[in-house]
C-alpha cells in the first residue's frame, strides 16, 4: 500500500513538547521551585452539580433494560438538539433540528469537515492560529494561503478583494490571541464569502467568554451567514467538558453549492464515519441548558473571567500591549523589545517561574508575542501577575 | 467552494429506512400485531454492574477539583491501554502501549483510517459486507474491487494471486454473515499481504462472540500479521457500549511502508482530528477487563449466545442452509428457492410477523440471503423460531 504523502509536508509540532521539556529541566535544577502554569488551554474547575446529577441519572438508566440506550441517532438526540436550538433562539437565530449535528467536540468536527470539500479549493487561514486548521488541510494536500493578523489590525485580519479563497477559517473569540470580531467586521467577511462563493468555517468554541453585549456569539447573528457559513461550537470551555467530549456543528439548509445542500454531505459523512455521542454525555450537555445549569456554568466562567480581569489590569498597569482577556480566557501580549517569543519564555520561567506559550508556536505573526491563560486559580493568577509586574513594569 | 464530488458516487442507503417504512405500514394495517424485531445489530441488555460502578465513581471524580480530568492523552489513558495490553497478552500477543489507540468506537476508526493512505491504492472489499468499508473509500475516490463471498466458499473469500490489491478489508466474525476465518485461512491472507505489500484492515468487533477455542480472536495471533495488519476492536458488542462509544485500534511498529511507520501517521491523524475519549468512558472500559467485569460481560454474551443457539438449532431442524450463530450474534441464511431477499422480508413480516434484514442490502452476493440477529430476548427469539419453523420446515 501507499501512504498519504501529504503527511510528509506537515510541520512537526514541538511546541508543547518543548515547553514540557524546558519546564522539566528547570524543575530538576530547582527542586524548590514555585512554578505557576499559564500555558495550557485546559480547564481546571470541576463539572457543575447540574451536569454531575444528569450524568449519575443517565448512568442509572444505562443499568436497566427498560431505560438502556444503544446507538444514538446519527445527529444526536432530539432532547439535546432542541436545547441547542433554544440557545440559538435566544439570540434571534432560528435553526431547524436537522441543521444541528451533535459531535464529540469542536476539534473533531473542525478537523473532519475538510472531508466534504474538494481537494483543489484554496484555503485562507489566519496567522497566528490554532494549528488544526492548517494541518488538516496539509493532510489533504490543499493550497493554504495566510491571512495576516498582527498588532496593526489588532490580530483581526479582514477580507482583501484581491485575495481569492474558497474556504475561510475564522475563530472568534480567537485562540490564541483572544481578539473578537465585531458585527461590522463579521458582516464584511460574510459579504466577501457571498460575493466569492466561499464558505466560512466559524469556530465559536470560546463564545461563552464574550462579555460585551454588542459582540456576536454566533456568525448566524449576521445577515446572510446561513448561506455561506458553518459554525462549530463546544461544551469544552462553556461547561468544562474537555475531558467529557461534546460539541455541535451547525449547517443551515441555505448553504448550497452547485445545487447540493452542504448539510446533506456532512450528514452522510457523519453517518458513515461516526456513530454518535455517548448517551450519558448528551444528557449532561442537555443539563447545561437548564436554568440551573446555565447559572452554574456562568459562575465557573465568571471565575475564569475574574482571573482574566486580574491579568488585564496587570497588563494595563505595566503598559504592555495586549489583546484578549475581556471576552476571552486568553491574554496575548507583546514581549519586551529585542526578545523572541522563546527568549521571553526562558526569561519568564527563570526570573518569575511562570510558564506561558510562545506566540511563534502559532505562526510567523506570533513571533514577539506570548499567550497566557486564565484557566488557573485566582490566587495563582494574582501571584503570577505580581511576579510579572516586578519583571516588566516600566 | 467546491464540494467533494466523490460523494455523488455514493449509493443511497435505503436499507434500514425501507425496513422501517415497511414495518410501520404493517403496524398501521395490523394494530394488534405481535412483531418480533431481529433486524438491527444493536444490543438490548443493560451495562453490567462493574461498568456502572466505575462510571459513577469516575463521575464523582469529575465533580471535584482535586480529581477532575480535562483533556485525555491523545491515545488514551495508560490505565486503559495497559488493560487492553493485558487482554492481548492472554492470547500470546505482546503489544507496546504506543501501539494501542483508544477511540470512540470501531466505526470511527475504520472510517477514518483511510485518511492515512494515498488515494491511488486499490481496495479489496468482501461482498456482502458492512457498508462503511465501501462508502469511506468511495468518498475518497479510491478504486474498489470486490472479493466474492458466497455459499461455495462459506462466505469466507480467500486470496487470489491474480488479483492485485493494496488495502484489504476483512471482518471476522463477519457482519453480516457471522462466518469466521480459521487460523489457516487468516495465515493465507497474511502471506498474500506480505507478498504483495498490502495492508489488511482487520475488523474484530465481534471477537468476543467466538466460542471455538481454535479460532483466532485477533489477526495478531497469526505469524507475520504485525508487519501487514491494522486491527479494530470495540466495546460495543463485547460490553454493550453501543450507546457509550469506546473502541481501540492496534498498529504495531513492524507495519512500515517505504521506511515510514504507519503507527506514526495514525498518531498524527488522531492528534490532529480527534481529542480523546471521555474520561468516565475510559474508566468504564477499564472495568470491563477486571475479573468481575470479565465475568459479567461474559454472562451477557452468553445470554445472546443462548439466543443464537436457539436459532442455530431451529435452522438445523428446518434444514435451511446458514452460516454464523455459533461464533457470532448473526445468523445468515438462505431464503426459500425462487424468492429474493426483499420478497422473503415481506413474506416473513406478513406470515410470521418477524423482521430481519434482506441480505441484498449488504451487496450483490447477499441476494437470496437474510440476516437475523441474536440481540433480542430469549423468549422472543424462541417464539420467532417457532413461527419460522411453521413457515419453512420442509
Amino acid at each position: 500500500m501507499k501512504l498519504n504523502q501529504n503527511y510528509a509536508n506537515l510541520q512537526e509540532s514541538y511546541l508543547f513538547l518543548t515547553i514540557a521539556k524546558k519546564v522539566a529541566a528547570y524543575t530538576e535544577a530547582h527542586p524548590d521551585n514555585h512554578i505557576i502554569r499559564m500555558g495550557i488551554g485546559d480547564v481546571t474547575q470541576p463539572l457543575v452539580p447540574a451536569v454531575i446529577e444528569a450524568m449519575h441519572k443517565a448512568t442509572d438508566e444505562m443499568a436497566h433494560k427498560e431505560t438502556f440506550h444503544g446507538y444514538s441517532p446519527d445527529q444526536g438526540y432530539d432532547f439535546l438538539r432542541e436545547a441547542i436550538q433554544g440557545y440559538y433562539a435566544k439570540r434571534g437565530v432560528a435553526l431547524k433540528l436537522s441543521e444541528i449535528f451533535v459531535g464529540d467536540g469542536a476539534k473533531s468536527d473542525v478537523g473532519n469537515i475538510v472531508d466534504i470539500f474538494a481537494d483543489d479549493n484554496t484555503v485562507l487561514i489566519p496567522d497566528p492560529v490554532y494549528p488544526v486548521y492548517v494541518d488538516t488541510n496539509v493532510m489533504s494536500g490543499r493550497k493554504v494561503i495566510y491571512l495576516d493578523a498582527n498588532e496593526q489590525n489588532g490580530f483581526l485580519g479582514m477580507p482583501d478583494e484581491n485575495v481569492k479563497a474558497d474556504i475561510i477559517y475564522l475563530c472568534s473569540p480567537n485562540n490564541p490571541t483572544g481578539a473578537v470580531y465585531n458585527r461590522a467586521q463579521l458582516k464584511a467577511w460574510v459579504d466577501y464569502a457571498l460575493k466569492n462563493n466561499a464558505v466560512i468555517l466559524f469556530d465559536a468554541a470560546y463564545e461563552s467568554f464574550i462579555t460585551h453585549d454588542d459582540l456576536p456569539h454566533s456568525i448566524f447573528e449576521i445577515e446572510g451567514a446561513k448561506k455561506c457559513a458553518i459554525e462549530f461550537c463546544s461544551f469544552s470551555k462553556t461547561a468544562g467538558f474537555t475531558g467529557v467530549r461534546c460539541g455541535y456543528t451547525v449547517i443551515c439548509d441555505e448553504l448550497v453549492s452547485d445545487g447540493t445542500k452542504v448539510n446533506t454531505l456532512w450528514a452522510r459523512r457523519q453517518a458513515t464515519k461516526f456513530n454518535g455521542v455517548n448517551y450519558i454525555t448528551q444528557r449532561a450537555a442537555e443539563a447545561v441548558f437548564t436554568d440551573e445549569g446555565q447559572q452554574q456554568v456562568k459562575d465557573v466562567i465568571n471565575y475564569y473571567r475574574a482571573n482574566a480581569k486580574v491579568m488585564v489590569d496587570a497588563f494595563k498597569e505595566m503598559g504592555v500591549w495586549f489583546t484578549g482577556g475581556e471576552n476571552s480566557p486568553y491574554i496575548w501580549h507583546k514581549v519586551p523589545d529585542g526578545m523572541t517569543s522563546w527568549e521571553f519564555f526562558d526569561y519568564l520561567l527563570n526570573e518569575a517561574e511562570v510558564v506561558g506559550t510562545p506566540g511563534s508556536g502559532f505562526g510567523k505573526n506570533g513571533e514577539g508575542f506570548f499567550r497566557l491563560t486564565a484557566f488557573g486559580t485566582l490566587e495563582k493568577t494574582q501571584e503570577a501577575m505580581e511576579r510579572l509586574k516586578k519583571l516588566l513594569k516600566k
